[in-house]
């Protein structure tokens, strides 16, 4: 539904579908999917003329190739919205997992299942193919989700409601928000919603979590660092810097900090330096760097920046210790990575860096859902509860405890005579 | 420690003296146990000494029986403390786990381990035991912990805090806050805390919530409910709620509310208001109860109160689905239970009643971590995310993603050429 009466008669309305949607079979819900992709597939005209209206607008506020090229809903883009609605169709269905069953005692059984969380509020960039993405694992896991996408792409996300809504019919579970008025009117609803992720800035994910009661999930900044040991290989090292900052560097899996060796600085900062500038790299440098190649001199703030951009520091360092603590100072909690040949420096390194991602010898860039293997993702967590790193299916889910006896009481498990538990897996 | 000096200085050992004993493996945090045990167990004179000053200014200050109860330290409790450390060296360790290995494409593994969570901040009552189950589930799973417990128990507390010391020396992961103004202090410093858990009052838990960017565990009132179906098997719905309400009717896990199915009301009502007043339950009832037995008569408030006491409200719906409403508007999400012999009935309760645990046919004082066989419990989160229900060891860890590759890029996996991904899973 579209948020045109009240926000939180609407809000009220997710909760209740949801609840319909949560009990809902695995097959019942794909066909929901199902229905969306033939939707969107014999609607791509509309949609397309809607996008139309949103890019020139963009383009008359004068706004950034970046966000442009987010902003587009073209045939391609419908194209792997389809894609990616199909292998969410395909994925194990994440509710009503038996995570655990138990026989606390004779004729009295414990068992783990997974849940859907119930309402999720959700606020994402100006993608509407992201819009797409989060509406299918919303379903896929029977939560029911409040959606507020970039105003930039109001009249495609707009559009895109409407289709759905053409297709599933009785989706009160689904509700697109349209004013920041709205956001703030979920941030209170507590009792009615389960769970906010908020994609975008720091400062956005900190407003949410100091304006609500509901339990936010941080997708906060990715400044992610790479340290070269000296027991690196140095080519292997240059492919992987190279490929994690300029693959796709407004990425928040971008690397934005090297953390040098001292002992192979000499032979190896002038050959880096060369592999980033040739590719448009600018780069900043401690005191110690400068001394081997011309750089810009690098400032302490500028270890807690992300730049999102062609560009990075590079900073020595004596030992894996300082590097590991300059990470502790510094790092986001994302993704960070070694480069070294040696096996237990590898593991010093996963063991002692408290990021959601700790990597050996690739690229930072891996760092997201699809790559991991988990499908799709509705965004990386920074945070350490719940779900850390990339966030799929699993990260939209809870579990009960369901317990089954034959008329079982505590008393008589307790005092002089106790019965015993068995606490006996049966799976 | 004991925090004498500065609290930020001493929380900020915490973390680092965490990170130590994260990296410690199973036997050498089991070793630790065995010493506290040993001396807890030959330093009984001078526990029990300064239990009893406590004891003494509790009774002076006319504390209720309940909370002495609570606060005494003697030879049994302490011996329950030793019989809880050694099940807790039993436990599996719950760190270091791989939770999943995935092979992304060949040379490119993915492990998903779990780790402890840094750094736990922990609130908790006048029950010295609670304090030793803390710090044995802290070490057990590698995590710093600081704790306040209450005031009545300062002195058994410090006491304790510095038997352990003598045992373990070298011991900046564990601190003891004497203070409020210490818990204050701590909320503020989310750079070194993960996690609050505060056990106590509602208005506590809020109040940790308002005043901290730190993740806090909710751990809420209790208000229980069982519904009694017109398919249940009467004398098990006795049994069953009696023992809900009389065998600690303290317990955040006791009932406080029951939901009679309406046919069987004129014969039940009777018979139950006869077995619990001999067992001296005071009962408030709806109308509708009032019509077949003499009780007082309940109000609407009394459906969103946690009477800890013998005292409980019984309601008439007439469906199973009003009974679930009823659940909806006044459960905390704790425990809800359902006498019914009809399986169906039973699953519809456990999928639509959004509590952490959910029964059929047993009592609601089954909900704990120890009878759940978890070990032990730092306490029952009444939330969603992370952890719900009773909360054991796993709930105090946490998982990295760990990449280990030999020089993969992402950009070998985008555009025309692209390689694939394997994503098999090794495990």
């Amino acid at each position: 539904m579209l948020c045109a009466m009240d926000t939180i008669d609407c809000i009220k309305r997710v909760r209740k579908s949801a609840l319909t949607l949560s009990l809902m079979s695995d097959s019942q819900r794909n066909s929901l999917l199902e229905k969306i992709k033939k939707a969107l597939d014999e609607n791509r005209f509309e949609l397309k003329s809607a996008n139309e209206k949103d890019i020139n607008s963009a383009r008359e506020k004068g706004i950034s190739d970046a966000v442009l090229h987010r902003l587009v809903f073209d045939d391609q883009k419908i194209n792997s919205c389809l894609d990616s609605l199909s292998s969410v169709i395909k994925l194990e269905c994440p509710t009503g997992k038996k995570l655990a069953v138990r026989e606390l005692d004779e004729g009295l059984i414990l068992e783990k299942v997974s849940y859907p969380l119930g309402v999720i509020g959700m606020v994402f960039e100006a993608r509407p193919d992201a819009m797409v993405q989060i509406i299918s694992l919303a379903i896929k896991s029977g939560n029911g989700i409040i959606l507020k996408g970039g105003s930039e792409a109001a009249n495609t996300n707009k559009a895109l409601r409407s289709v759905i809504h053409s297709a599933l019919v009785d989706d009160d579970y689904i509700l697109l928000l349209e004013s920041h008025s709205d956001v703030d009117q979920m941030l209170k609803m507590e009792g009615d919603i389960d769970l906010i992720i908020p994609r975008g800035s720091n400062k956005f994910v900190k407003y949410c979590m100091d304006n609500t009661n509901i339990p936010v999930m941080g997708h906060a900044d990715g400044i992610c660092s790479i340290y070269v040991s000296d027991k690196a290989d140095l080519d292997l090292a240059i492919n992987v810097i190279v490929d994690s900052k300029i693959q796709y560097p407004a990425a928040c899996n971008a690397v934005e900090t090297l953390l040098i060796n001292e002992s192979i600085a000499p032979s190896f900062l002038p050959v880096l330096r060369d592999a980033l500038v040739s590719n448009g790299v600018k780069i900043h440098g401690d005191e110690e760097v400068c001394k081997y190649i011309d750089v810009i001199r690098a400032t302490d703030g500028e270890y807690d920046m992300e730049y999102l951009a062609l560009e990075l520091n590079i900073k020595i360092v004596k030992t894996l210790e300082e590097a590991i603590n300059h990470i502790a100072m510094h790092s986001s909690h994302h993704t960070d990575c070694i480069i070294s040949t040696d096996r237990e420096e590898q593991l010093t390194f996963f063991n002692c860096v408290d990021s959601a991602d700790v990597f050996a010898n690739c690229s930072t860039r891996f760092a997201d859902g699809f790559r991991f293997g988990l499908g799709a993702e509705v965004g990386i967590s920074t945070g350490k509860l719940h779900a850390r790193g990339p966030v799929g299916l699993e990260g939209l889910t809870t579990y009960k405890y369901q317990l089954t006896g034959t008329g079982q009481v505590v008393k008589d498990y307790t005092g002089a005579n106790a019965k015993h538990f068995t606490h006996r897996e049966l799976m």
